[in-house]
């Protein structure tokens, strides 16, 4: 289990999708390799603000922060999936998931 | 419910990330307005593929095609969640999902 065959892009980041241990998706974010191993040190998920450019431990002003389960790469290491125990809202919104925001398209069921 | 409120990025993409109704994360991938609104008009998975620069519908080749429930966008716009009905593995490796390549990380229980 390492980094080793995570493909950061141009930027030197790679998408990461946090997902309940529940099933919901939390959120998407983005990390560097410094913020991927900040996580699986501290195994609280870790991300690159890029509006900010900083460093951005998430929930660490809020409190919820996101504990991470496991972290699973995809065939071309190209992005992640981190599977985490919430201990609030992921979203800034108060909402269980940034995803909750708006439905723009249903499709025959 | 439209595209209005998603952020393409400069290049003009939006990542999406295709969830199984039962809760499998399937793959991450890239969409344009184009291919978003095409994904619309026909309910199939409809993606742009950077790598090939070209119209990708999923499983247009091997019939793996993802039928879309719904799209949800998240908070600021820049990434979408579709929620899809599989035909088939999502993965061209023949796995479920992308993301059952490598666990790069497990934390503590």
């Amino acid at each position: 289990m390492s980094a080793d065959n995570v493909k950061f892009d141009s930027n030197g980041l790679v998408p990461v999708i946090a997902q309940s241990e529940s099933g919901s998706v939390l959120m998407m974010a983005w990390m560097n390799r410094q913020t991927l191993e900040q996580t699986m040190k501290t195994g609280l998920l870790t991300l690159w603000s890029r509006s900010r450019s900083e460093v951005w431990v998430k929930g660490g002003t809020s409190g919820n922060v996101q504990r991470v389960i496991k972290i699973q790469r995809d065939c071309d290491g190209d992005a992640l999936l981190a599977t985490v125990r919430e201990a609030g809202p992921a979203c800034h919104t108060g909402a269980v998931s940034c995803f909750d925001a708006e439905t723009i398209f249903k499709g025959a069921e």
